[in-house]
């Protein structure tokens, strides 16, 4: 391994992908007659696959969660703080799977691939992806791996619906779901900022109708401005102020429109780097997704209902200075699950980092999730 | 009266202008050479000018606070719940003065009038405006009025702020400020949404620097987008819910980006039509007028010795729903009034209709104001 590589990290890693010819159809009505999903692993899978622990990743992420891809990499996957050896998901002892979502914009089938069908790029006529077709789409590359049941299905965010979703629609794959930072289905004031967000990418004039990759342009400004609104939904109002206070970038006013405070200078270069790093289609499909997860729907409305299909564990941890999906949010998923009858674990960490908080090392969170996959561990040594 | 004027209304009324031609010295360094303020009254001023009360509007209000401008009007003026006989602000007792702010776009002098010196549209030459430019311009209208001393200046919001700077920096010339839903200051957070809101104008290719009246058009999106973010933080999550909660237009997903949801369709309706009736450039002007506010900055960053200089005493309000100026911030006002040993009355309202509240006739609020300017009209009859 690389000097520059730290020994608690996974080291270099390769994306790998599967090739899925069965086609997929879509709670939108429409089929994907094939697909394509790149993923990662970390760790060995033992001999009865029963170490094998899936990802899902957010609105933004992708399958690239640990290690780096090259010595020069300036960082390393989004949860390396999480994954790796003696980590919290501890890569000694179990098998970490890391899939791109389908729709995603980092290798799997999405708006920057070619519809087989008639070769040419999907863009904006990819069909719309909801968190039931992601699992879906999951159980392939399990069964590609060989994967009856994962010991656990863990995600923050909107990974996190992925994990419950899992618990609900394949009970007898998965047996726990950790659910970190999550909601049971986005509130009015969830789908306005979604809302805000692809407005700006929908009525950017190099949006195109989403084939901006036609006319050599990407709505640069909606993304921008999408990223901006987001961010500020991801730290708390006291994250902002620790980080930045009413701090000027110059010391005085300027009486302009230039950057004055920080978090001004902050915003926009998030916004910036994430625009160049991002593409809109799929950023719109991702915003919907959340949107449209409710897995109650199915069930009556009842979300103790659909947690009566689940058979696997829970861990529910929330942060009390998320203000996009607040503790309670997670605690009316805690409530379906007592009522359901099933076995639960809740946890509210003490931070002041807002939602967040799920990326980064705080250690109280990743000390309780560390615990807790170790008992998962532990049993999967047991059960050899 | 026409019969479609309801009796607790003050009726027809007629905007006003005052043209000073005393040049105005602005914080941001520059004068404004001659200046016209627009503005109502509702009620009668005494004998002894000592019953008047001037209204302080927020980021998107203007001088027509209550009442109608004609039989046809289908809404009355933006406060005309809390002002007319009898209400909170009774104009059977108070002389009422509401004026638009400089750099407004309702008819006081701003981006869409002309600079005097050159005899061209302002536009985005119009300087920039801070709170205490506004109090100052408004003393100029209490000279023209024979106002020597304000029985209460009142404000909700940046209203409130203009009622605190009032206090601060003329404190002989009222005799209570009442502050509601404000704060001694924006959050990081706070400037982030206005930062937002800013790039929305001015990156809309309609924008060109601000001389869109030149190109006939105007920054139409932009507008839009500015307003639905403005809007959600106006609004409580609660709110929110009890307004739209999840419902669908149509009953069911389309799988598209067209409107799904109520709140979707709320706020690009809110979007459209703030964007029709409100000029960008002020909009750019009243969300730095609100970054800017900052008292604190002229007395070594003490709100404490800021309040020191006060002479009136105080109504602070506040909502506790409200998370875009926080209970939070108003207790910060109230916290260094008291240090300050200042005569202040503070009541946090139980509602959940976060920072709109202000605007709304929620009875709790409008009884509780209407009670403390009860008072300060009966300090009034006994003067006399």
């Amino acid at each position: 391994m690389p000097e520059s590589i730290p020994q608690d990290s996974v080291g270099l890693v390769q994306p790998q992908t599967l090739h899925v010819d069965q086609p997929l159809e879509l709670e939108c009505g429409r089929v994907l007659p094939a697909y394509d999903l790149v993923y990662e692993t970390y760790g060995t899978l033992n001999a009865d696959q029963s170490n094998a622990i899936l990802i899902c990743h957010a609105l933004s992420g992708h399958h690239h969660a640990a290690g780096y891809h090259g010595e020069d990499d300036k960082r390393p996957g989004w949860w390396d703080s999480c994954i790796g050896p003696g980590k919290p998901i501890d890569t000694n002892r179990f098998f970490v799977v890391c899939p791109n979502n389908l729709g995603g914009c980092h290798g799997s089938s999405g708006p920057l691939s070619r519809n087989p069908d008639t070769g040419e790029l999907w863009g904006p006529d990819f069909p719309m992806m909801t968190v039931k077709d992601w699992v879906k789409s999951q159980t392939r590359l399990a069964d590609a791996l060989g994967i009856d049941q994962w010991a656990a299905v863990v995600g923050g965010s909107l990974g996190g619906m992925q994990a419950m979703q899992w618990a609900i629609d394949f009970p007898a794959r998965l047996r726990h779901s950790v659910v970190i930072a999550g909601a049971p289905k986005l509130s009015a004031q969830n789908i306005a900022f979604n809302e805000v967000a692809r407005q700006s990418i929908l009525t950017d004039p190099q949006f195109h109708g989403g084939r901006y990759y036609l006319h050599d342009t990407y709505p640069r400004q909606g993304l921008i401005l999408a990223r901006m609104v987001g961010h500020i939904t991801y730290l708390s109002d006291d994250a902002m102020r620790m980080k930045f206070g009413r701090d000027l970038r110059s010391g005085r006013f300027h009486f302009g429109f230039d950057v004055e405070f920080q978090v001004e200078s902050y915003l926009r270069h998030q916004g910036e780097t994430f625009s160049r790093n991002f593409d809109a289609n799929t950023y719109l499909l991702m915003t919907k997704a959340l949107d449209y997860f409710d897995p109650a729907r199915d069930y009556d409305h009842s979300l103790e209902k659909a947690m009566e299909q689940t058979r696997c564990k829970f861990l529910v941890m929330s942060f009390n200075s998320d203000w996009r999906f607040a503790p309670e949010r997670s605690r009316e998923i805690v409530n379906a699950l007592v009522q359901a009858g099933r076995d639960v674990s809740y946890a509210e960490i003490d931070t002041p980092k807002g939602h967040d908080a799920f990326l980064l090392p705080i250690p109280e969170y990743t000390k309780l999730l560390g615990a807790y996959l170790g008992r998962v561990a532990d049993e999967v040594r047991a059960d050899v």
